[in-house]
C-alpha cells in the first residue's frame, strides 16, 4: 500500500539523519539550500516574480522618503506606507485586496470611534478619564477577539478585526489633544491609502496572481489526477504486460487531492475579493467550486482506500485472469478515468461537458451493469475454472475492488451533474461545446476547436432551472447506481 | 451516504434563503447572532477567557500611557508596546511564544543590518546614497520574500520573516541622523520587549492554553472517534433491534477526522516553542504525533469508504440474516472499536497501552480470521441458503463490507504499535500499566486507577530499542493481515 511507504521513507529519513550526527547535518543543509531554492523556484516560476513584485513594491514606497514635497507634508508617518506595503503585499490578488480593504476600512472606522471615545473621555474629567479609557479599552477589545473566533469572521475580516482593536487603542489611548488627534489621522490615512495603492497597484498590475483562477485549475486538476489513477489502475492491478513499477509513482498523484480541503477554502475566501478578470466574472460562485472540491474528496478516498488492494498478494488473482470480470473492471476503471479526465478537461477550459464524457460514464456504467448481471447468472463463471466447486475466498479480492470500482464509478455522474450546474449558474461563462454532431467518438477536445476560442455563450435562466432540477436526481441515482453490483 | 446528505443540505440552505429576500436575510442574521455567540461560547469556553485574556494584556499596556515616569522616558513609542500586544497575542501559548520571539529577533536582527546600511549609505555620499539603499531595499526585500516560500520556514518563522524586512527598510531608509537612530532603537526594542512580555505573562500565567495538549487530546479524540464509529457500525449495518436512525449521527463523528492534517500540523509547530507543561517536558516529540495523525487519517479514509455501504439496500443482505457472517463482522467492527476507544483512551491518558487493547485486538484479527476460513470452506454457508446455488450477486455487498472491515483492523496494530513507541521515545513520560496481572478481561481504565497517578516511570532506551524494532515489522505484519479474507 501506498500510504505506509511515506511512513516507512519518513522514518528511514530519521534514522539517516540520527546516524550522521549534527555537523553533518548541518553541511547537508547546507549543500541541499541552493537545490532547494531552485526547485521551489522550478516548482512555481511566480515564486521569484512575487518575490521580484515586493521588492519592487517596497522600492517605490522608499522612494517616498527621498520625494521631498511629500516627505515635507508628511513627515516620519511616511513609514506607516512601508509597513502598510509589507504586511498588505500577499501572493494572490484577492489577499492582497483583502488585506488593504480590510486595513482601510478598520483604521477608518476604528479611528473614527477611538476619537469620539477619547474626546469623551477628555470631557469627563482628569480623574474619570483613565477609568473610562480604560473600560473602552477592555471590552472591546475583549469583545471584537471574541467576534474573531467566528468562522466566518475569521476567513474573511480577521486582518480587519486585528487592526481595528490596534488602532482603536493607539487612538483612545494616546496622551494627544483632540486636534492633534485629527491631525495625525489625516496624515496617517493618507499614508495607509498611499501605501496600499502601491502595494495593490504593483499586484495588479505585474504578472497578477488570481486565487479565483488558482481554485479553479487546482479543483480541475484535482479531477483530472483521480482520472489518471483510474486510468492507470488497471493496467496495474491486473499486471498488464509492459506496465512496470514506475507506473506506481504516477498512481500517487491523488495523494494531495485528500488533504486540498483547506487551501481551496482559503482561496474561495481570497477569491471574493477579486474583480472581474479573464475568463471570470466579478461575482463568479466560487463557493460553488467547494462543493465540486468535496465531491472530489470523497471520490478520493475511495480511491484511497481501493490503492490499498494494490499490493495485496496477486496470486488470488490468478484464477479470474482469464475470464471476463478483469475486462469488466479494466472498462469500468479506465473508461471511469477517461470521464474524469474529460470533466477535468472541460472544467478547466470552462466548455460545457460535451457527450465525450458522458459517453464514458455511459460506458463505465454498463461495464458496472455487466458485471452485475453476470455475477447475477452464476457464480462459477467469476471463478473462471469452469465446473470446479467455487472458493469464495479466492474471488474475495477482485469482488471487493470490482465493487469499490462501481462506488467510485457512480461518484462521475454527480461531479458532471456539479460541473453543468456550475456552467448554468449566474455571472458563469461556459462556452458551449459542438452540439451538432454529438457522435460519441468525438472527444470535447476537437469538437472545442472546431468552435474555436471566441464562441463564448452564456446559459439561459432555463437551461439553469433545468439543469437544477436534474441536479436533485443525483442524490436518488447516486444509492441506484451503488446497488449495482 | 452520509456525505452526499451534506451536502444536499446546503442546497437546501441556499434555497431557503434565496427565497426569502434581502431583508428576511439580514433579520434571521441579526435574530441568530446571539445564539451563534452563546454556542461559540459553548463549544469551548476557552474562547471567553482568551478574549477577557486579551482585553486585560491591552488594558495592562495602556496603563504605561498613564505611568508618567514610563511615558517621559519612552514617549509616544510606547505606542509600539500596545501594537506588540494587540499583534503577537494569539490562543495558545505556543503561538504566542512564538510570535513574541519571532518579532523580538526580527526586530534585532533587522535593526542591526539596516543601521549598517543606513550607515554605509551615510558614508558614500548624497548622490550614491539612494542608490544604494534603494537597491539593497530591493534585494533584501525580493530574497526575504521568497525563503518565506520555504514549507519550514513558512511553518515557524513566517511571522518574524516579514518583520524582519519591515524593521530593515523602515530604519535603513528613514532619514534620520546615526545618533538619531540609536535613540529610536533603545526606545522601540525596550516597548516591544515590554509589549511581548505582557502578552506572554497573561497568556502563560492565566488560565493557559497549550498548543501541544490541545494536539495530543485532538490526536486521541479521532482515534476516539474512529472507535466509536467502529462500535456502531455493526449494529447499524445489520439493523440491530433497538437501533434506530439517531445512531446515524453517532456514526458521522469521524467527519472531522477527514481534514484534520492542516490543524494538527499547525498545532505541532506551536507546540515547538512551548517549554515544559504538565505532562510534557520540553521537546516532548510532537512530530511524532503527526504520524499518528496520518495513520488515523488513512483509516478514516477506509471507514468514509465503508460508511457508504450503510445506506445500501439491505435487502440483498436479508439472505445473510442468519448465519454466521454477520456475527464475525459485527465482531471484527465491534472489537476493533473496542481496541481503538482503549488505545484513545491510554494515548489520552499517557498510559501504556495495555493488554485490553491486544486482547480486542487480538479477537477481532480472530473474527477476520475464522471469516476467512469460513470462505475457504465453502460458499453455501455464505449464502445462508443452504443447498441452492449461490448468487454472488446476493453476497458481494457483504463480501466487501468484510473485506473492507478487515482492511480497517488492520489499522488497529499499527495504531498500537505508534503510541507504544511514542511511550517509548525520549522525553516522554507515559504511565505503565498494571502488568502483574495482565488478564484479558481487565480494563486498562481499572488497572491504571489501581496504579494511581503519581506513579510514573520513564521508559529506559533497551525498552526503545526493542519497540523500535518491533514498529519495523508494522509494514510486513500489515500486509499479511490485509491478505486474509
Amino acid at each position: 500500500m501506498a500510504s505506509p511507504a511515506v511512513r516507512d521513507q519518513d522514518n528511514h529519513n530519521d534514522a539517516e539523519n540520527s546516524s550522521i550526527g549534527y555537523c553533518g547535518k548541518v553541511m547537508n543543509k547546507v549543500v541541499e539550500f541552493p537545490r532547494k531554492l531552485k526547485k521551489l523556484g522550478q516548482d512555481d516560476p511566480r515564486r521569484i516574480v512575487h518575490s521580484l513584485k515586493v521588492g519592487l513594491a517596497v522600492l517605490l514606497v522608499s522612494l517616498l522618503y527621498y520625494f521631498q514635497p511629500f516627505y515635507n507634508g508628511l513627515g516620519d508617518t511616511a513609514m506607516w506606507a512601508i509597513l502598510t506595503v509589507v504586511v498588505v503585499f500577499e501572493f494572490s490578488v484577492g489577499a492582497t485586496l483583502g488585506r488593504g480593504l480590510n486595513r482601510i476600512l478598520a483604521t477608518f472606522l476604528a479611528g473614527a470611534l477611538g476619537f469620539g471615545v477619547h474626546h469623551l473621555a477628555n470631557l469627563s474629567g482628569d480623574i474619570a478619564h483613565p477609568i473610562l479609557i480604560g473600560i473602552f479599552v477592555f471590552l472591546l477589545a475583549a469583545s471584537v477577539t471574541f467576534i474573531r473566533f467566528f468562522p466566518r469572521m475569521k476567513a474573511r475580516y480577521d486582518y480587519g478585526l486585528l487592526i481595528f482593536i490596534l488602532t482603536f487603542c493607539l487612538i483612545s489611548v494616546s496622551g494627544y489633544r483632540d486636534e492633534e488627534i485629527l491631525e495625525m489621522a489625516h496624515k496617517r490615512a493618507s499614508t495607509i491609502l498611499i501605501g496600499a495603492f502601491i502595494a495593490v497597484f504593483v499586484c495588479v498590475f505585474i504578472c497578477p496572481v488570481w486565487a479565483g483562477e488558482d481554485l479553479h485549475n487546482s479543483v480541475a486538476k484535482n479531477i483530472e489526477k483521480l482520472g489518471s489513477f483510474l486510468e492507470g489502475f488497471g493496467d496495474e492491478y491486473f499486471k498488464v504486460v509492459g506496465s512496470g513499477e514506475s507506473n506506481m509513482a504516477h498512481l500517487q498523484g491523488y495523494f494531495s487531492v485528500l488533504n486540498s480541503k483547506q487551501s481551496e477554502e482559503t482561496q474561495a475566501n481570497f477569491a471574493r475579493w477579486e474583480p472581474r478578470h479573464g475568463r471570470f466574472r466579478y461575482r463568479h460562485p466560487w463557493r460553488y467550486y467547494l462543493k465540486i472540491g468535496n465531491l472530489t474528496r470523497q471520490c478520493a478516498y475511495r480511491i484511497d482506500t481501493l490503492s490499498g488492494y494494490l499490493n495485496s498478494e496477486v496470486q488470488t488473482l490468478l484464477n479470474i485472469q482469464n475470464n471476463q470480470v478483469q475486462e469488466l473492471c479494466m472498462k469500468m476503471s479506465s473508461e471511469s478515468g477517461k470521464a474524469l479526465k474529460e470533466l477535468a478537461w472541460a472544467l478547466k477550459t470552462m466548455t460545457e461537458p460535451c457527450s465525450a464524457a458522458s459517453s464514458h460514464i455511459t460506458k463505465s456504467r454498463a461495464a458496472a451493469n455487466n458485471l452485475k448481471s453476470m455475477l447475477r447468472t452464476n457464480a462459477a463463471a467469476v471463478a473462471g475454472v469452469g465446473g470446479d466447486q467455487v472458493r469464495l475466498l479466492d474471488i474475495v479480492p477482485a469482488v471487493t475492488v470490482a465493487s469499490l470500482l462501481s462506488e467510485i464509478v457512480a461518484y462521475a455522474e454527480p461531479i458532471e451533474k456539479s460541473i453543468q450546474k456550475l456552467a448554468s449558474l449566474q455571472h458563469v461563462q461556459f462556452k458551449s461545446a459542438e452540439r451538432k454532431k454529438p457522435t460519441a467518438l468525438t472527444s470535447c477536445k476537437t469538437s472545442s476547436s472546431n468552435v474555436g476560442p471566441h464562441h463564448v455563450i452564456t446559459m439561459d435562466r432555463l437551461a439553469s432551472l433545468q439543469v437544477q432540477e436534474s441536479n436533485k436526481e443525483i442524490g436518488s441515482k447516486f444509492q441506484r447506481i451503488r446497488s449495482a453490483v
